[in-house]
């Protein structure tokens, strides 16, 4: 079981997540729960290293920042002990969580469950601090923002656990944003690849490192709410799942960011020039569009990066086309993504052709067009994002079991 | 270097010390600092656990407490790194500090240098979290209040260490307490024995504990104020100092409280009952007088005990003196105790009596007495104590060096 922060903000929280564990254990289940920082106590430890320190070591951000899961787990396990069951708290060095050494995001490379197994073995519930683990030179690490999501599949993947439940403040996953769709369906089950390209679409449910992992040991994850007992979604392998679905969701994301150079010269090796120039500065590039149209010897080249890395995007951009002789550059932000998602489309022909057609009937212009074996995903204007999600989520009968 | 709760209560307190620290670097020293929770962290953390828990499991307390210090460590090396200086902060655990397994008051029992010195030779200041240590069982241990003072002298010792500085909101240790008397002079040194006097009859400058392993392990302890740069006292074994002084301060401590059961039968083992009594509920008792001046066949039993077990100890007494069938009992909290310290008071006879006479001069009453080989006490009243210990400052002629 993994309670994230808001579900362990306060004292009553914790007790209400307390009394949900040991009603897990009562029914006859060895429990291992991790748990994340109380609320806002990450972001309060960052203010404090902003105070005495312009740019702390990522080292000691660890170290701080991993004393935010370590309270969590001694006042849960305090909480549980009042009802009377045994109870130990772990850290994420006790339970054995190894890391690399990448400081403030560490990636998980072993876990020895001998320390947990014992525990449970005595009947005990064992609260375990997510997000963090230690490295192979004993340096306390941290796994990044949503880490947790990783230390417990790692945990149950260690423990061949039946099910890591994920515990959230939604019911599941579902077919699309139920702000936007008013008759959006919560997923049943779900297949791995099809929950890793919705958490990186922007549907943030999962971290999406988690989800990776779960797929390489074979964890069943059951993404449910904190607030109540309904069941939620499966997220397993594909050939578990009753039926592979052609499309199982609509995602849409908001921030993004389009840049277009515009005249560029017909020369190889001026992508490689524009995009180096990018990688350099840690922007991220997702779809990328090289245009030929022109009838001269110049190409437009347009991609799209996250909003937040625009105005570093927009400086790079300009050193670029000058070096390049381009004619120019053009941006914008105010544009979506829209993505359909499925694991059948690789067996559907025709399914990005529904796409299309389904929102040129909404008379929604699509301006770049990226796909992968079980996504499409086309960059639409921002104003046309809850006209085209519900076009997509009626197209492919997404309200339909 | 040792730095308390105080000395890092906030972001500017913080960066002064790592500003001390990397100075006592720079003068060419290899420098390990110990330091405390920030101000008040541990009583908000004990708030915390009580909003979830009546009766925290005490493994429990310790996995939240250590949480504490585990932040100071981090914050001061971020400020020590600002200064540029290379530094690495280590929790208990991490340095190899070994304790017992009695949580909430874990006594060190091994301490592996190794981790440590490998930092210090690298030329790397090290910051290392107090108060805290790991069991055998690889729990997270605390040494109980004042316990980052032990920390600090066990690591001194296993680095044999020049010098254990422990910084103070104080300049030292004094002959008296400053407040009660103006000419009261800090002392340049101390023997070991004499500051565990001091430190357990009120003058509450060390832990008694840490004295205690200074002696063992031979580590010298320099206490010394944390807002200048003047030489303080520094503790050592009474065969470094200069001279051996006769008495070499003044004590008091108001936190006594004074009971005595009347006319009990003049039978054995009376006194285990009592006194068992007492210490089945951890009330400790200080000293003992009984007195068969009466002339009949019964003894009156006084004793001395913390103000705080006062109700406690009522209630104890009042049960046993109807089981004894005493003539009753009474008890008050109107008194003060106040002793002289020196080791060389073993080779002087005198002393004693010098102490009474001065007392006797001012026409202060004496209700009780003790001694040790290198103390003696006296019970006075309470409104004596301002009194008492100016007279005893001057019989002694300590305002002169």
């Amino acid at each position: 079981m993994k309670f994230g922060g808001s579900s362990v903000a306060n004292a009553e929280r914790i007790k209400r997540v307390a009394q949900r564990v040991v009603e897990k254990k009562l029914e006859g289940h060895s429990v291992a729960v991790v748990v994340s920082a109380m609320g806002d106590t990450t972001d309060d430890l960052i203010e404090l290293a902003r105070q005495v320190s312009k740019n702390p070591p990522d080292r000691e951000l660890d170290m701080l920042l991993s004393t935010g899961e370590q309270v969590s787990i001694a006042l849960l396990a305090m909480a549980v002990n009042e009802f009377g069951h045994p109870v130990v708290s772990l850290t994420g060095p006790q339970v054995g969580i190894t890391t690399d050494d990448i400081h403030t995001k560490a990636r998980i490379i072993k876990v020895e469950g001998d320390r947990l197994n014992d525990v449970l073995n005595q009947g005990k519930i064992a609260i375990v601090a997510g997000f963090q683990g230690r490295s192979l030179n004993d340096d306390i690490t941290t796994l990044g923002r949503g880490g947790s999501d990783a230390s417990a599949v790692a945990l149950a993947a260690a423990l061949k656990a039946d099910v890591c439940e994920i515990y959230t403040d939604v019911d599941g996953v579902y077919t699309a944003d139920p702000r936007l769709v008013s008759d959006a369906r919560k997923l049943n089950y779900i297949g791995y690849d099809e929950m890793l390209e919705l958490a990186s679409l922007g549907a943030l449910v999962l971290q999406p490192r988690s989800v990776e992992m779960a797929k390489q040991f074979g964890v069943t994850i059951h993404v449910r709410s904190s607030f109540n007992n309904n069941p939620g979604t499966l997220v397993e392998e594909v050939d578990k799942m009753e039926k592979v679905r052609v499309v199982s969701g609509v995602a849409h994301d908001l921030k993004v960011a389009k840049m277009s150079l515009l005249d560029v010269p017909d020369r190889p090796g001026i992508a490689a020039i524009l995009f180096n120039s990018l990688a350099d500065e840690k922007i991220n590039v997702d779809m990328i569009i090289q245009s030929t149209t022109r009838g001269n010897n110049a190409n437009d080249i347009s991609f799209t990066i996250e909003k937040d890395d625009l105005d570093q995007a927009v400086k790079v951009v300009e050193r670029v086309s000058q070096e390049l002789g381009a004619g120019g550059f053009i941006y914008g932000s105010d544009i979506a993504k829209v993505s359909i998602v499925g694991a059948g489309m690789i067996t559907n022909p025709g399914v990005a052709a529904n796409m299309f057609s389904a929102l040129a009937a909404e008379g929604i212009n699509i301006e770049m067009i990226s796909t992968s074996e079980i996504k499409v995903s086309c960059i639409i204007q921002a104003e046309d994002t809850k006209k085209a999600v519900m076009a997509l989520h009626k197209a492919f009968n997404l309200e339909v079991e």
